[in-house]
């Protein structure tokens, strides 16, 4: 186990890897934003991070006072990009990675600049609102000092990491076909887009040829692809508005076709009345099926033919997987749940940076996140279903 | 109240509409026959049905041990339906109705003989295995003196009546969007096709041109439109043989246009382990959405937007319809199950058979089964599948 | 396997042990009763019985009525239980048997008499209302030509079966605490008790000296012995009237001493809104757990130390016993429900007559029935929990 | 709202009362503790405070390593409580609070100290291991300048507060019975008392004079009583050893009687096997009852007569009550779990410290913990149980 420094473990147990918390700021993230408080507490609770700096509204008044609200003083409260750049940049307690939580279409000119000037990049999916772009920032994170990271967090839940290493030990057989859905209910009144908070989510300007394929089936196909270690060839989706006459589509139906030549499906929408976070991931395999529902993280149920139903349960023992207990933080029937999934991505972005920064080599798989390359794989997925929307449903290959 | 008579309350309550038992009849159904014990049990359980005769095996030693299993004597096990209809039609306890449980395509035959012989026919879905069929046998009810009644027993159970009832009522409002699922483990081995119970349905010849589509996705298209009050209008299928190398679909991934514009999906499979009789359906309207288990019948969920999730539970009061009411028969909390529904289907169509024979009218939607029309649908959507997975999965219009 | 005959299998799957079904009488279970209903529903579907003759009340017109509900002629259609056994036992087709659903002041005259005039008896719980009647009751039964049977539905769920033989088979080790409760909903209302239906249950003359012990904790000492194979040496009750001023306890916790020196506990109440049929058993043992809720009846619970916790369901393979195996009647996911578990009930007592009759000795525990010890048992557990809360709760030893 | 300034709002979403985080210190919590990380997860995650100091182990080398962990600097890294005290106090930037996770007899000496050296301190339950030092330490905070708060956190949890709320508008009516339960599986090997972080759980010079009944009893008790707002006049307990031969008590019965005359209990164990942290409330009124499990902290059952069961979900909306709302953080479905609890608690005594220091009446109610009263309450429970366990399970009354 030499090759697996201490700083490994997961968040808050033991010392992090530079004996000092990194040092973060956050672009987006405002009183009004909903994902920047996941960000900035996945931050906090992994015990990795500070945040010391932010960009947090472009008007200089909001900007102070969501600054205020994190502690963070005036003078490091931003509304200009390249300012908080340059002046991070010049401090020697500046911050050394930038999270972004800014709509779609300005992901690529903001991390494209942290990027060049040195610092790490944390930024919210899907990684741009333009192929080109996607690939432009791809190419500019492989040749960059600073990692790219991509945050999608359910990926990062401990019963996930679970199911990876049940479906990698052959526990289900080959897979034969794997269904996911994320339902939502908040797109139900078409009149919902008419708020701010939500208004940018149907506006093609802003996020794209796609709405709810890029906000969450973007979601779904990575932790299809990270669960299951299978690559998608080929896509074939309907878009329909079900919530009501709007800009942009709220539900996606979207078949796959996986490169081992088993069929899968997507099934996303906003406009499903009673579900809210309702990520399910079903997969069936020659031997078995396993099961994880997003609003009951806890358990993971594994069905083997001919065999009574298992149900892991998160903590140690009991069945779980050493990868998996590396995510564990609270025992057992202690409930871990959102935050807890946002502390371990921070934990192991901020656990990768410290490797790269010290020069150590992490095991394969030890420690994960999603990179450039699975940044630009999730817009590649949003613009070949996008492709096959207008192609009338047509069959769409996504290139790799 | 007054076109409704005594006997149109549920199974075992009260006096049969004659005053005594239906004599019935099985083609089908022998000692290795699953189907054949439904029907039966449902019948038995009704408290409106009594078993008399039954062509259980052509093997006259095999029909004899059968019949006996049933208290039938040999003089009333037959092995040949033409005797069997001319020599009951001659006794003057003979049967007066038949149910068939035999392989799909032997159901126009049998059906035809016995409708046109003077016997009601009730008669395991789907109707026939090929559309030329279903339309004959449709013409033929329609000028028969028997009633012709197809079994999809799931319909029958009461908190689908209560789903259908909410759904009248406009508890949803405008449905936008229905997923059924209909999942089973069976068939994930290929090599189960070898057995005899299950090598027919997979056996064009017997099924006709699809085998998981006519087994399960009828009953999920059925439930659907019994639910829902839609029509289905075009359908586009991918079938698979995710359980391996065998002659016929296993699964099926049918998207539903929706005669008010809304679409559907309905996915079944017999190639997900852990999966029994995963029966599932999710109604997504404008206010609220609706979901049901076939596994837990005995609730049904409703989710009105900003109120608390609604559940209801089977039983009198507590929000249940009077039209559930009646297919109430134990008390909340001590459950009923499949053989319940069974016994409804059979309730009901008992009812059906006496009101017609004694010219009493029933007030409309009091009394429901799948008639001939809803068989020779059924026939049609299959039809209509196996069209569209046969031209790569173009959309198929459903002729109606 | 050569002392287990066919005939030992299931309900409604081969032929009944005699060829022809047993005739069976009932006495109670007019229309407004609930319980009768479900003796006919449990005799009708394991097709070991037909119902041939009733007592169903006093009134000539009301018992006319109810038979002709149930398709019994007039002429056996009774208001005297003396005249009942002595016409029935003239006629070449008379019942055999008789189930007896009265009030339980009623029990031990009724029993006793058909018992002396030869007939089976099939008798619901309690056995009687004074301890007295219960002890001569038995003594009758151990000399009687005929089979006495309690009738304790819970206990046929093949689930319970299950957990019996994983106990058996040491599955959880040493068992260390169990706990069980029932919880009801329907007396929450005290003016409930003025209905005729629940009169009786408050009501000393009719019931003894406990109304919610004697009516639902009886299930719930029955189901903890029937699973576990302990028995019970003291008990400890407290007697509430959670639903208001009333004649007699609604709700009773009831503490128990184990033969092993393990704990248990009985709670029961009849004022729990929320709940209908709510009983529930969890055994805890030094290796693991079972839990088991009648409401969810096709699932047993096994929570083993370091193990993922493996759900058995209702069915063939995956885990059952071969004992179990023996009370499945529908495929897995093809749900079974309380009247599966009358119909179990009934089946094991008709096998059970028959095979007496026969003079066939059926392997030990194959056939499970609650006989006139079980009877007796669990009426003296009433007693000890009423001297219990007579005397302020103190501890009280149970005879045995 | 005049009186309910800005900063009552909850954890994270706003500035903290001071512009600043408050500066707390921690006495235990050392690497091999449970305990400590959730006061440290809690206290972060709330975002109204910050880890200065530490004493988290005697032994100097581990003390530092421990505090390392957290970022602590090897000079705030104590060893000896009273130079903890005495070193903060004298900085400008010293800990302004304590949390004090040490086993229950050191409770009082640390927290009097603090108390008395001017600090706020949390103190993990039970509040110390001798009535006497209860009762002291009482005194004592009522004369403090600092505030003393005890740990109970599963009363944070939103839903709890929504609990809470729908009982005080007599949604259930008056209270008939109320059943808490709290299962544990940790204890099932005996031998597991041999481990150090178990060891002092059995120990009755560090736990005092009941076991199982101070670490979890206590928690089931405060649940009880915060939700119904219901005293306890009396308890009968019976102790048993479960996990096999051990010092004290793993599991207790605890039968309760309610100032308002309805019957109540607390079973305890943690001798379960397949239970982690199954704490379960169920309150029975005469109107409806409730339901919540701590294992399942997002919902809340209401289940009123004679109406469909509903299910609330935490979140804004749906039938939350305003004083839930502000626990809550996360939208509904993104799963909120025991750290989410913990940061509600510690975001509760952060702003009841700010408001004292900054002399801001709170409206009552709004802002709650457990104080001085509700700990001694706490030990007197514990003090009662122990006295009715000595006297064979005498009822005992519990002084107020």
């Amino acid at each position: 186990m030499s090759t697996i420094p201490d700083f490994t473990l997961p968040h808050g147990l033991r010392v992090p890897p530079l004996g000092r918390r990194l040092r973060l700021g956050q672009i987006g993230g405002g009183r009004s934003s909903v994902v920047g408080a996941w960000h900035r507490d996945g931050a906090r609770l992994s015990n990795h991070w500070e945040l010391v700096a932010g960009l947090l509204s472009r008007d200089p008044a909001r900007a102070r006072l969501a600054a205020a609200d994190q502690i963070i003083p005036d003078d490091r409260a931003y509304t200009d990009f390249r300012a908080m750049a340059e002046l991070e940049a010049a401090r020697a307690d500046g911050m050394e990675a930038v999270c972004i939580c800014t709509p779609n279409n300005s992901h690529y000119e903001l991390a494209a600049h942290f990027l060049q000037a040195g610092f790490d990049v944390i930024l919210d999916k899907p990684m741009t609102s333009k192929l080109a772009d996607a690939e432009a920032l791809a190419r500019l994170a492989q040749t960059s000092h600073g990692l790219l990271a991509l945050t999608y967090p359910y990926a990062h839940h401990a019963m996930i990491r679970q199911a990876q290493g049940l479906v990698a030990q052959g526990a289900v057989g080959t897979i034969r076909q794997v269904v996911v859905e994320y339902l939502q209910e908040w797109g139900t009144p078409a009149t919902v887009d008419d708020a701010p908070s939500a208004a940018w989510r149907r506006d093609p300007e802003r996020v794209g040829r796609a709405s709810a394929t890029g906000d969450i089936a973007t979601h779904a196909y990575h932790l299809l692809k990270t669960v299951t270690g299978l690559g998608i060839t080929a896509v074939r989706a309907d878009f329909h508005r079900c919530g009501g006459a709007r800009a942009m589509e709220d539900t996606a139906f979207i078949k796959l076709q996986m490169d081992n030549g088993a069929p899968g499906q997507i099934w996303v929408t906003q406009a499903a009345p009673g579900n809210h976070c309702g990520l399910r991931l079903r997969i069936f395999g020659e031997r078995g099926g396993l099961e994880w529902d997003q609003e009951f993280p806890e358990q993971l149920k594994l069905r083997l033919l001919d065999r009574p139903e298992q149900i892991f349960w998160r903590g140690h023992g009991g069945g779980m997987t050493a990868a998996a207990e590396r995510l564990v933080h609270l025992p057992r029937g202690h409930g871990e749940a959102l935050s807890d999934a946002w502390a371990n991505l921070y934990s192991e972005i901020g656990v990768a940076i410290a490797a790269r920064r010290s020069g150590v080599s992490l095991a394969s798989g030890l420690v994960q996140y999603a990179d450039d390359a699975a940044g630009l794989d999730g817009v590649r997925f949003v613009e070949a279903c996008a492709d096959s929307a207008e192609a009338n449903s047509a069959w769409t290959e996504l290139v790799r």
